[in-house]
C-alpha cells in the first residue's frame, strides 16, 4: 500500500486534516498517511516548495504527496496529478511544483477533471483525496484528467553572480524552528565558482570567513572550555539540505533568539559572498 | 481493526498525548490511532463540538472518539460512552456531545464504571483509552457501565430570526487558521427564510450582499489582473462546513491579518443579515 | 515489528520531521512511528527528560525512543544506543538518559559507530534512524557500536530537605500547556517526610495547606454554585506523574492566564512546604 504525504498550511486546530484523514480511511481501510508540516504559513508557495523539496525524496518510489497550499481551482489555477522522479504529487498549478522539483522533469500531468466534485472551498479533501486514493489503489493519471502542459513556472529568487565572478548575491528563503537563516545559495555553486580563493560572506554587518559542515565545527574542542566558542556564537555551515545556512549556536527564538532575530534578517534579504 | 480518534486541548507539548498513545498500543498492537486536534483552547467545549462535528462522519462507522477535554469526573460532570450515528464518543458529560451530534438522537449512552480506576487527574489514559480498547477489541457498552439518561444539554447560540422574517441575528462561533469568521448561520437556515429576497450580511461596519461558494468567487477572471478583487478584500461565503463565514481572500494572521483581527471580530459578535 | 517513537525540539514546521519519517518508511515499510512531541524548547534537556520520562514507559516493551535534541555528535557528546528497562534509547550523551530514566540501571550502552556516516547536521536522520531500524529488523546493540561507561550525569535539580526535617524547598521543572506548574517535589518524598503533620506549601507570596489529588477536589459540590470555588482558584495537587504542581483551575494561557503567569513562576524557581 502506497503511502500518502499531506503538506499543508491548515495548521493544527481547526477540523481540516482530521476531515481529511478520515475520508482517506473512509476510502481505503489499511492507508498508511504522514504528515509532513502543516505549519506552512498562509499561501507561502516559497516555503511549502522548500519544505516538500527537502523531504519528498526520503520516501520510497510511488509516494503520493498531497499539497494543500493555495489549492482552489479556478481558470488560472488548475488542479493536477503529476508523477515526477518515481513520486506522485497532487496539487494546484501554482508554482510550487516546479520549485519543488527543479530541474526534474516530470513523466507526466494531467489536468484534473472528477465527475461529481463541483465548486468547493475544501478542494484538498473534495478532490484531492480522490485522486490520491485512485492511485493508492493503482489506478492510473489518464483515469482522472487529460494531458497537461501548461506547468506554471513561478520564478524563484536564484542567486546572481557578479563582479567578474567575484561575488555571489543571494537570498534568505527561509527561516527554521531555530531562527537559523537559510540562503537560496548551494553549496554546489559556491564550489563551482570558489576556485580555491579565500571569501568573506556578508549578511547585514557580520563577516565570516569560514563555512562549517556542521553546528559544533565552531567550537574547539582542545581549548579550555571557557575559552572556547559557544551557544550565542555566529556561524555558517551548510545546511543538511546543501544550502548556506547562518545560525546562531544553541538557539531558542522564545528566550536568547536566533540568527533571524538578532541578525535583523527576515525572507528576501540579501547575503554576500566575495571571493578575495 | 477499528479506528481510534484523539480530539484534546493537551496540546502538542506535554507527555500526554504520547502516554495515551503508549497505553492504548501496550493494549492494542495494531491499533490505527487518529490524531483530529490537539489544539483546542483549554476548557473552550464549542471549540472542541465545532471541530469534531465537522470531522467526525468522515471516518468510517465504527470508529472510537476520544474526547479529551473538561474530562474529570464528578458528581456533575460523568464519565460517559455513547453510540450515535454508527460513531463511538468516549467523553465527560459536560455538554460537548449534545454540540457535536445536534439533533441526532443517541442510540446509547452508559456512564463508565471501571473496576479499579479511583481518583485520578488523567482520565482520558486512565479511564477513556481503556474503555476504547474495550470496544475496539469488540467489546459492547454494557460491559462498562450503566445506562444513562442524564445527557447534559448546553445552550447553543443559535441564530435569531426577527423584525417579521426579515432579519437573522448570529454569532461567532469559530475562528479559523487563517482568522476566517465562521458564523453559526448555516446556508439550510439562511435558505429557508429567504424567499428570493435580496439582503445585507452586516459584521461591525461592514456590509456584504453576496454570500460565494468558494474563496476565489469574488475574482472576475475576465478582468484585467490589476482590476480584479484579490489578496486583501473581505467575502462572504458558504464554507465547506455549510456556515456563513467571512473571510479576507488569502488572508495570513501573522503578516497582513484575517477577518478576525482586520474587522475586528472575536467569539460571540454578532452577524446580522437583513433581508430587503 | 516495534514501535519507533520520535522526541525532539524540531517543531512541527520544517522538514526535518517528515524527512525522518519518509526514512523510516524507505527502510521499513510496515514501520509504526509515534511522535511523543516535537515542541521541547530548543537545547532544553530538563523538559525533554521530563516528557519521556512520564511517556516512555506507557509503550510495550522493545519500543525503540528516538530523542532528537542537542544530538550533534563531537569528542564530549558521544552517540550512544541504550538498553534500559525493557525499552531502547537512541540518544546523544548530553545527560538527557540518565534524567529520564533516574536510578534504573542500563543494560547495556555501546557507543554508535557507523561506516559510512561522516560529519553530519542531521544525525537524527543520517545516524540515529539508522540504528532505530537495525533494532527494529532484531539487530543487536553489538553490531552497531561498542560497549560505552562514560554515561554523562547532569545534576538534577533535586530538593532539599532541611530544617531539622521540617522544610523540604523544591523548584519548579516544567510548565504545562495550561500553565501549570510542575516542581521536582515528589509524592514518595513528601509523604516520607511529613510523618502525619500539617504543613504550608509557599510559592511567591501564595501559601497553601492542601494537596489534592485532581483539579476537581477543590470544589465542594454540597454548596450552591456560586459559593463554591472553581474556574480561576488555585490549588495543588499530586499530578497524574505524582510530582507536586500548582494550578489555576479550568486555567488558559491565552485569556485568563494560569499559574505560571498569576503567580509569576518560572522553570528553577522555589517552590517551599514547612511542616508544622
Amino acid at each position: 500500500m502506497a503511502i500518502i504525504t499531506l503538506t499543508t498550511d491548515f495548521g493544527h486546530k481547526d477540523h481540516f486534516i482530521g476531515a481529511i484523514k478520515g475520508t482517506i480511511y473512509s476510502e481505503l481501510d489499511d492507508a498508511r498517511i504522514v504528515d509532513i508540516s502543516h505549519s506552512i504559513s498562509p499561501f507561502n508557495i516559497q516555503e511549502c516548495a522548500y519544505i516538500l523539496k527537502n523531504s519528498y525524496k526520503t520516501f520510497p518510489k510511488g509516494t503520493i504527496h498531497i499539497v494543500g497550499i493555495d489549492s482552489e481551482e479556478t481558470p488560472e489555477n488548475q488542479h493536477i496529478a503529476v508523477f515526477v522522479d518515481g513520486h506522485y504529487f497532487i496539487v494546484a498549478n501554482n508554482g510550487v511544483l516546479g520549485l519543488i522539483i527543479s530541474e526534474v522533469l516530470p513523466d507526466k500531468i494531467v489536468e484534473i477533471s472528477l465527475p461529481d466534485t463541483g465548486q468547493t472551498s475544501f478542494p484538498v479533501m473534495d478532490v484531492f483525496v480522490k485522486v490520491a486514493c485512485h492511485i493508492a489503489r493503482g489506478g492510473t493519471l489518464e483515469v482522472v484528467g487529460k494531458s497537461f502542459d501548461q506547468l506554471r513556472d513561478l520564478k524563484e529568487f536564484t542567486p546572481i553572480v557578479s563582479d567578474n565572478l567575484k561575488t555571489i548575491t543571494g537570498h534568505v528563503i527561509y527561516i527554521d524552528n531555530y531562527g537559523n537563516v537559510v540562503s537560496n545559495i548551494q553549496k554546489s555553486l559556491f564550489e563551482a565558482y570558489r576556485n580555491g580563493r579565500k571569501f568573506e560572506l556578508k549578511a547585514r554587518n557580520k563577516k565570516l570567513t569560514v563555512i562549517h559542515k556542521k553546528f559544533s565545527d565552531i567550537i574547539n574542542f582542545d581549548l579550555d572550555k571557557n575559552q572556547r566558542k559557544g551557544p550565542g556564537d555566529l556561524l555558517a555551515l551548510f545546511n543538511s539540505s546543501e544550502y548556506i545556512e547562518l545560525a546562531i549556536y544553541k538557539s531558542d527564538l522564545n528566550t536568547v533568539g536566533g540568527a533571524s532575530t538578532l541578525l535583523g534578517l527576515d525572507y528576501r534579504d540579501t547575503i554576500t559572498i566575495n571571493f578575495i
